[in-house]
């Protein structure tokens, strides 16, 4: 049997292209190594997915888009792709530990995953005042205090856009140099309402059932304090899991993310990459379903042409 | 007063837009001329956003959107806009018949409006049988016939997408000569289950509750007859709203269509488009909504550096 799309990762991307595949009569596969749901299960509260305005929790948003990817008949299979061969061929062969699936298409929506700090607390309050990303979160801070822990331009931006409701914005950066462009920088410097620590680390969230304070320590002095705060925004960067694009030939850029065109082809015919995984001007799930629904339709047209 | 983000347009790009714009603690004004929803109002049925798989009318997920948009303090009036002032100053004013806004930026989310065929019962069985957008609706039609009209890449592309699961798909195009590329109609022709009727133009939409069969009529025989079918697809074209932007100085495609990077920055400083409005690859909902969330965020960002 021959797939029309297989598409491997089930977090709202892979969903969404599943949905939209299956809908448009593709004999569709998902293939997801976990359960569905990719980040957004692991996000306490969704508040900006436009439609649900109720705060589904990450888990009651990613099963409504299961439950829709699933509606049309697409295969959902619970396996951990290995590889992708003959992917330049008409038709490809996408192996799992068990199985080989062949197929015309296939859409890459295997995530990122944020860096983590490791430290004590911060699995224990992620979702209740950690968080890995601005956008998403930052609006259950208002009028709060929030410290922000990175020193990269995605770091200073979050610092900007939580400065706009936030009380008072803390930056922990642990050197004295920024890897921020000077002019984003110079933004943070001039806000009333943000105060940056150079040479600082965070060693511990502190908390009972959500996080009160920041435990940090000074890398030059030693000197350790707190810091009060409701958030803390963990701005170190983001891995793209994007290892079997990479084996299979795929281009990606610089820092590991997939590279494509606006119709989300990636340089090999007849794979697409759609979410997290891909270079992206926004990572939310709107963004996520969206690429889903683009690389779909890209990926119909592309089994119509065969 | 000046505001930081205006958004013109209040279908799910606008609204998307006011969302993510608000919620980022911008001061956020949404204009709509008429009632927001944009074109999703006009769907009898919404099935391919992801996450609401209960089959809302596209009035009810407009207005959870529209509940959403504005659960974040952005404000919302109902005025048309008539032009926009100072466009390349920092602070550019929004004109409409009564009032004058200040804005910092403005995302431009206006839509566009599918071409009519203006025959009768078109807008009688819009949304019953008669539709715009095969994407969107197509999947109502499985098991079915159906009528695509039109000769351009679009219905070509219609008619194949179609094919995978309706029964028939039938052609009509108004003259013997096909806009469509010849490598899509190539794959049209050599479809199974598509019949082509050249220099052919449907007359009228005929049934009771719901589409039954299209009058059509040869152009050169002036022969008429009548063709079985319980969906008919117009493919006529799509037209920007995009004359308050070609006004106002930003660019736009040679289909009218506003230009944007990934970022959905146009030629303009400080001015965005979302949605069906700007050059984009897919026109859903979903994509939309999608939009709504990129423009706001880089607008998030210019406002912060302002």
């Amino acid at each position: 049997m021959i797939y029309d799309v297989t598409v491997i990762g089930g977090g709202a991307a892979g969903m969404s292209a599943a949905l939209y595949a299956s809908r448009g009569g593709m004999k569709t596969l998902l293939i997801e190594k976990l359960s569905c749901g990719g980040q957004a299960v692991k996000t306490y509260e969704v508040d900006n997915y436009p439609g649900f305005y109720n705060n589904p929790t990450g888990l009651e948003l990613s099963n409504a888009i299961k439950t829709h990817a699933l509606k049309f008949g697409a295969e959902l299979v619970s396996e951990t792709v290995k590889s992708i061969t003959d992917a330049h061929k008409m038709i490809k062969t996408v192996n799992t530990r068990k199985n080989s699936y062949q197929t015309r298409t296939v859409i890459l929506a295997t995530g990122a995953t944020p860096k983590k700090l490791n430290i004590p607390g911060e699995e224990e309050l992620f979702g209740m005042g950690v968080s890995y990303c601005a956008t998403c979160d930052g609006a259950f801070f208002k009028d709060k205090d929030v410290v922000v822990i990175g020193g990269g331009n995605t770091a200073c931006e979050d610092a900007l856009y939580l400065a706009h409701f936030c009380k008072n914005v803390y930056i922990l950066n642990r050197s004295d140099k920024f890897k921020a462009q000077k002019v984003i920088l110079d933004r943070v410097k001039a806000a009333k309402n943000i105060t940056v620590y150079t040479d600082m680390v965070a060693e511990r969230f502190d908390g009972k059932s959500s996080l009160e304070r920041v435990y940090a320590r000074n890398v030059k002095t030693l000197e350790r304090g707190f810091i009060n705060a409701a958030g803390a925004l963990v701005a170190i960067g983001i891995t793209p899991d994007s290892e079997l694009a990479r084996l299979t030939g795929v281009e990606t850029c610089e820092r590991g993310f997939i590279k494509t065109d606006m119709y989300l082809k990636t340089n090999i015919d007849g794979i697409y990459a759609a979410g997290d995984v891909r270079v992206s001007p926004l990572r939310q799930i709107i963004t996520a379903a969206s690429d889903g629904a683009v690389s779909a339709a890209q990926a119909i047209n592309y089994v119509n042409g065969l």
